[in-house]
């Protein structure tokens, strides 16, 4: 079952109008809601960005986030994977005749939720291999839209070429990839590009930044080049369903001898103790606090 | 009517699913064909544009030239008004689930058409206003893409300031409007940015051109920047449905006195002379050829 404007229906019984304009013009936006244990993690941040998103493309935000998480929880029970990604789409809606300027619409709501695998740890270690390609995307990454076309065509050539996932660069910058955040570790100091229209603000990339300072070590928003991924230590690339993956090939040049690396391996400890730890129970662990409960509560905070 | 992989249905019956790649990530490409007098204008080129697109977005042509040319008429034949704009949109198709990556499916198409009242010269004459922008789309506006939420983000702005268009500019180089291409006349020289990835390439442009090779008027495909465009002699806008259209007003400046220039009053008349022609009398005009048939002859080889 699917949610489309109002009714829960069979996904292969959902249909909307030519006249909607996220067919027409790719004129919406989405978010990906990662489900762990039927809890949606990070719940508040992926809404936020939903509703900068809506403000970004002038879209009225057709629901309260009270109605968002009701709508998404009734998604999650129609769904017996206990570990899920909720897919949500809001388009500015169906206008009478196809042209470039709009009325006010009515939105257009879709979600559907399908189950994930998370892959295991010992299923990551040797990593994963990337290509590089210059980003010729639009100069609102910072916004997550359905116009995907350029992403698509990235993630698709990575595909056919074996590849996980195809990492940006503009102007040599590292950017981040075509639906994924990159991170790079060089003599024990993590990297990430700042936040900015070059970036997708991805909800797992700030929840990285976040672990990272609490255990103390050194990350900088920093943007790097090119050369300096190439001659990184550690490779990772984030996003909310790929969780935190670390890259070993990059254009067939092997990074840290093929092996994920030792920053990595904390962080995704860290952050997989984050994501199976129910939400409900966080304010209740202030008494007996293990490391992995700090953490919870403080991103919380 | 539209047309709908396969069936011609009434607008508001025609659905399409919400797994269809068009919705969910803008993957498809589209075209206009303006349509005077029954006659498709510049269908080749039309045609030769959704080739091009197809191809660089690696979907296969579902129709040959004929097939399409013979949807186009049937269509046609639907709506009553002699001037109209066929809207012709093929997508990628529809996926079980949603991914960024494909394997290769059927295309979607959707055709439809509207009535079009081409307006007047004597009501062009007093020209229209634009605001400029920069230009932050992406690096490969060759391609007529249905990602296009930039563009009517642009459209959007201009429309409620009262502005028939934006033009936009990338590191202050003039590169084509959200819908459109942009022209200007400096001491008897016309300007137009060259193809490439920064813009589309225009029927209406080449068009354009082609008469003012054909009038032995200068015409350079250069690049020219906001400074060039706020102090010219004269500026247009080009596209399939809105034919040439003088700009007399950038930003709240006066372009020109506030008038349509001569230069665009000739290159106008030419066009109006070439569309009204019908293409099946271009070949038996030789014996006496008028300057207009001439240039539709030229225009046509």
């Amino acid at each position: 079952m699917v949610y489309l404007n109002g009714n829960f229906v069979q996904k292969d019984k959902a249909y909307i109008s030519v006249m909607d304009r996220g067919f027409l013009f790719g004129d919406g936006v989405y978010e990906v809601f990662p489900i762990y244990n039927n809890n949606v993690f990070g719940l508040d941040s992926h809404l936020n960005r939903l509703q900068a998103g809506l403000d970004a493309i002038n879209i009225k935000n057709p629901h309260s986030n009270i109605e968002w998480l009701g709508l998404i929880k009734k998604i999650i029970s129609f769904n017996k994977d206990i570990n899920q990604a909720v897919y949500l789409q809001v388009s500015r809606g169906c206008d009478d005749d196809r042209k470039h300027t709009h009325n006010i619409l009515t939105p257009t709501v879709y979600i559907q939720s399908t189950g994930i695998q998370p892959r295991t740890k010992d299923s990551l270690l040797s990593g994963k291999s990337v290509i590089s390609r210059e980003d010729i995307r639009w100069l609102q990454c910072n916004t997550k839209a359905t116009s995907l076309l350029a992403n698509i065509m990235y993630s698709q050539e990575a595909k056919e070429l074996g590849s996980e996932e195809a990492i940006l660069y503009r102007d040599n910058v590292v950017t981040e990839g075509s639906s994924s955040n990159v991170f790079i570790v060089k003599k024990d100091c993590i990297f990430t590009h700042p936040k900015g229209q070059h970036i997708l603000p991805g909800i797992t990339r700030e929840v990285v930044i976040k672990i990272a300072k609490l255990l103390n070590l050194k990350i900088k928003e920093n943007a790097f080049d090119m050369t300096s991924l190439m001659n990184a230590d550690e490779v990772w690339i984030t996003s909310s369903t790929r969780e935190i993956l670390p890259i070993t090939t990059v254009d067939n040049k092997i990074i840290n001898n093929g092996l994920a690396g030792p920053i990595w391996s904390v962080i995704y400890d860290q952050y997989q103790s984050l994501k199976t730890l129910k939400a409900v129970s966080y304010t209740h662990l202030r008494a007996h606090e293990t490391p992995e409960h700090l953490v919870c509560r403080l991103l919380l905070e």
